[in-house]
């Protein structure tokens, strides 16, 4: 197995169930002396929090961060950071019933097949929950890149099949609208559209899947390791990696199939001195390494899987049919929530691809 | 460095530029026993060399393979298979004006960036003939994969905005259509309208983009490594890794979005007391791990960015504005010759998933 | 960096420091279903715990194992498990006169040099502290190998220039007479004159250093992957990682620099319809893969570096000669409380080799 | 399996049997803009060619290297570099007696368990002949280190029980003298000795056994990443994965389990502002990081385990016991030719560790 830790240089291995005692992650390779204390963490933890807003899952945890190790005086000491956040407000018996019943669009099954036998409280492992390592490594990624001038934006361009406007490249502006509506999303305008839609489907019991993208700014030309460590392969696979993202696009993305050349091509040019380009339908990289522009990513998320509307199974204790009807407390949709979880892996990228770049410079002055 | 080797127990290793002496892999992890013959590669690479047809490069290559190591008496021997083909017929001197100024689209300026100095003929490192590695490397996963019941099949599902109908899902009939014709699309009457866009494209000197969707069959339940390595975030990865490639789907993919929960979620069902799904949005994958339903995988494969028609671009030497037209023989577009190193690329993920689920039973008969 | 983590298929993450909150480990591909109760860890811990006797150091830990996540209903579940041991009795003050001056035979200077920046306090990340982790994880991977009828024992041959008779293979009774004394030596007269010796250099502020074997029976022929992850070499890796190791030899060792061929030759045999070997200088590997012998490790560990002495060292504040007398409790020799942690090590290292072998087989019936 | 790469960042992949057709490197991570002709590589595999003097095989191989990628205009370029020495001399037919009996001190009979096939001409891979691409590999690694001002020189210290008197530690000279006499002893007085107990072995059909020794002068400090890949346990993988190699000491190695700690602790001292070590029983390496120190790694090599004398062993055919008398053209000792091999071994996890270094910087200037 051993499929838990991501990265090269920066490297995090998360750890913990939804309903186990605790979820938490060990970040190795951060340089020593980054100024780093609990509230760099906690602030990202806060932003994806359940509980806070009407459109999320109404599970009560703080998500208190404490950090077990690496840090000395404020510093990061070049050594493993281990953190973790207890799990408190657990509430398993809401999933008895579903121990033998698998929730269609849930790893219940896939888990039970691979591993013969799983935590089944509260999805176990693959709960959502486990993206809490995710985000409190993406916080130290997101310091680290910050010293060297690098933003990472997320925020949701479509829930329910309303499409959002997003006209403006004011990355600060995007951020500001994107944070404040429970939906994320910087339109707001369509952000009202996009909260009826979610009411009328809670009232039916259902769900709505969208879409979100993930802004790098300030990303230097130059990272990216080819032919397999592309800097955008290594995007998708981390944004891929979230449960429920089943596309993930880099610029014109999806678009660019049925582009001319003459039309995908983004023209180089140079202005006060400086190369650029004209257009970014290459959201930023090129051969799979980074162009200078800022790295744009898409990911399609789906609907939150767990609905109460009654869905067919199988009972795997019998091998027969059933039916299902899932209770628990469920985000109505994802995308708002996946925001920083999205921003968290991209950053983590982004900060090993900034170390990787530092090893292979044959003059190191 | 060190981004030329992918996957973790079948695990391949490329090298090569496409004007340098040779291109080749190096393939570790290949159990011993397998049969494996020079036919095995060769057939693979016959499918994606160049000049088999009006719609691709007019690049003569035979591209005959050649195995070094790793093979005995016709079986893998378990130790390292290195596989090499000879560039004959690269000519250099069409890319001497392409040394200061880096082709739009292409991973010219970025290779620069990157590394200070670059093999500038044919592309270098980032020419699509890297993939002569890949595609050998995918011929010994298939073989590997074909023996456990699973098949590899890819096709192109839309060019130049031309969409093909797919209807069917005999893969063995998708495949033999895909085969019969030069843009490797199962919709013969869609191929038709497909050639028509090409031959109006390469007289304007423009290229089209396109989407292609893999699919491997017969693939058992339980295959992929949570919460990182998961299937679809490897085979993400492995999918963005061509530098074509801006965006990768999985089963019903960018559709997801504007789903409902009750529509996305694949139902279980039991048929002859074996548990399957009645549809699969989830294209063969949930939670990171394999359903047992067939994989389902799509690309977005932009226009191929070396165009005769002028484009703007920046004198390296000079740093001042400059206009380039790219002689060379390219392909028209990409997605026709991507689709045997796409499969290349679903098989060796699904060959060392297969191996790394091997490696976490407890038991082992 | 990205240092700590260690193992292919079973591995460990270690994360820690001496007078920080805890230390632990996160353990990566322990298969599903293996039975693992907190008691299993506990054992092994209460083997390295400090405290236990007249030869360790005074610092009195209970080092209570917490399993945090990866464990079901006693069971392992295939997800990563976390288990930490919370630092009680670190009393930091004695190391305040240490902050500026490097303890000569430590890795205060070089951790200083390397990160720029360090936790002082008990010598920080390089304290034997750190091991807690790798002997929680080696718990695990002796439960392991146990199904798979591997045993791995450790004792100590050499202290203070006393060298212990061990006549004996019979890893049951050697076991049993090493873990009977304070110094865990099987030959009882040896440990008489040991502990004199012991008792001369703790009388005048000194330390000793001494030899430890390693003995894994019941290992399969055919662990190791040629030609890098060799098992002997990952076995040289594994042990020579701790800190107080400056030699690891396999079967024979440094002996075998001595001999004639015709004398280090193992000749093969048959007994019984069993192939096997008339003597095993090759300590169980050959060609970096298990023989089917016992594999037999030894390793040399030097003095404890802290000694009361006084010693030369440098202020780093001031860039002059010091001079340095280490208080603090420490060991006053190294090997007795060396041997669960090289057994861990040992164990960690053939779980994951025994897990790798899986991985390569062409039927896996 | 994948056991054949080694490396982090400078990454190299061996490939190739003995008897095959070729054998060879991939080297990745190897700094673009690095000066590099094939006369870099041929130097060094010059070094440990065979048929070189009357103390190694008689198999004529001139060992010529083709770099077939990864270089253009005399400089590599950041791309993978592949290197290849074809196999010309190969006699096979002196190991058709040995296909089903497997050599004592070989590893004929493990590769035979593990892979169920082998390819057992001339050792197949597990040959000598697969540390040509060792040696090349390491040839780059040393051009890298040397731009740094860091040398590695490696010599016999022992041979057939000769103990050779190494006093000095002027480098140059150890290596000039080393390299003017076959077995390679910087002390000419103990190498008439060594010579004499050749003969008498040879004539006997025996081998000899020996340790060599490989110092690494100009190492910065800092090098090496706890807790696992300090660089001492990198040291000792690299080294012990060598076939014939069965203990690995650092400094003063198993001298030290004799030590008392104020005999064993190297004092730190000033000169000229500069900090230093009075001594270096550390060897260069304390907790796993570079001191600054020359890094002193000894190596215990078995004797060669082909000798013609008639030996036991077992027909793999039959089952039964059976004698064997090695034909073919082997070393009668291992240690002259071995040192160019472990020099490369060294090299390579220096370079690799000092790109590391560079990447865990959080100021880059």
């Amino acid at each position: 197995m051993s499929g838990n830790t991501f990265g090269t240089i920066f490297r995090i291995t998360t750890w913990g169930e939804s309903h186990g005692r605790a979820v938490g992650v060990v970040v190795d390779g951060c340089p020593a002396g980054l100024p780093l204390l609990v509230d760099d963490i906690q602030k990202e933890l806060d932003r994806r929090r359940p509980g806070q807003s009407r459109v999320s899952t109404e599970r009560k945890e703080e998500d208190r961060v404490e950090i077990l190790s690496g840090t000395f005086e404020g510093q990061a000491t070049g050594t493993p950071i281990s953190m973790l956040v207890w799990n408190r407000d657990a509430n398993s018996s809401a999933y008895d019933a579903l121990r033998d019943r698998p929730r269609p669009g849930h790893a219940d099954y896939t888990y039970q097949m691979k591993y013969g036998l799983r935590d089944h409280r509260g999805g176990g492992r693959a709960s959502a929950r486990e993206t809490v390592g995710r985000v409190a490594a993406g916080a130290i990624a997101k310091k680290l890149l910050l010293k060297e001038g690098i933003e990472v934006v997320g925020y949701v361009t479509e829930l329910g099949g309303v499409k959002a406007d997003i006209s403006s490249s004011d990355l600060a502006l995007l951020r500001e609208r994107a944070e404040s509506n429970p939906v994320r999303c910087p339109d707001l305008v369509a952000v009202e559209k996009m909260l009826e839609r979610l009411a009328s489907a809670r009232q039916e019991g259902d769900s709505l899947g969208g879409m979100a993208e993930i802004v790098a700014a300030g990303v230097p030309a130059g990272l990216g390791e080819p032919v397999f460590d592309n800097l955008d392969a290594d995007l998708a696979k981390a944004l891929m990696s979230l449960g429920a993202v089943k596309a993930v696009e880099i610029g014109a993305g999806r678009k660019c199939a049925s582009m001319l050349g003459s039309e995908g091509n983004d023209p180089l040019t140079v202005q006060d001195g400086k190369i650029g380009f004209k257009s970014n339908n290459a959201g930023g990289i090129l051969g799979g390494i980074s162009t200078g522009a800022p790295i744009v990513c898409r990911i399609a998320v789906k609907p939150t899987p767990s609905i109460s509307r009654i869905q067919q199974t199988v009972d795997l204790s019998t091998g027969e049919a059933a039916e299902i009807s899932i209770k628990g407390r469920h985000d109505p949709t994802i995308p708002p929530r996946i925001v920083p979880v999205a921003e968290a892996m991209v950053a983590v990228v982004l900060a090993d691809h900034l170390l990787r770049s530092r090893a292979n410079r044959l003059e190191f002055v």
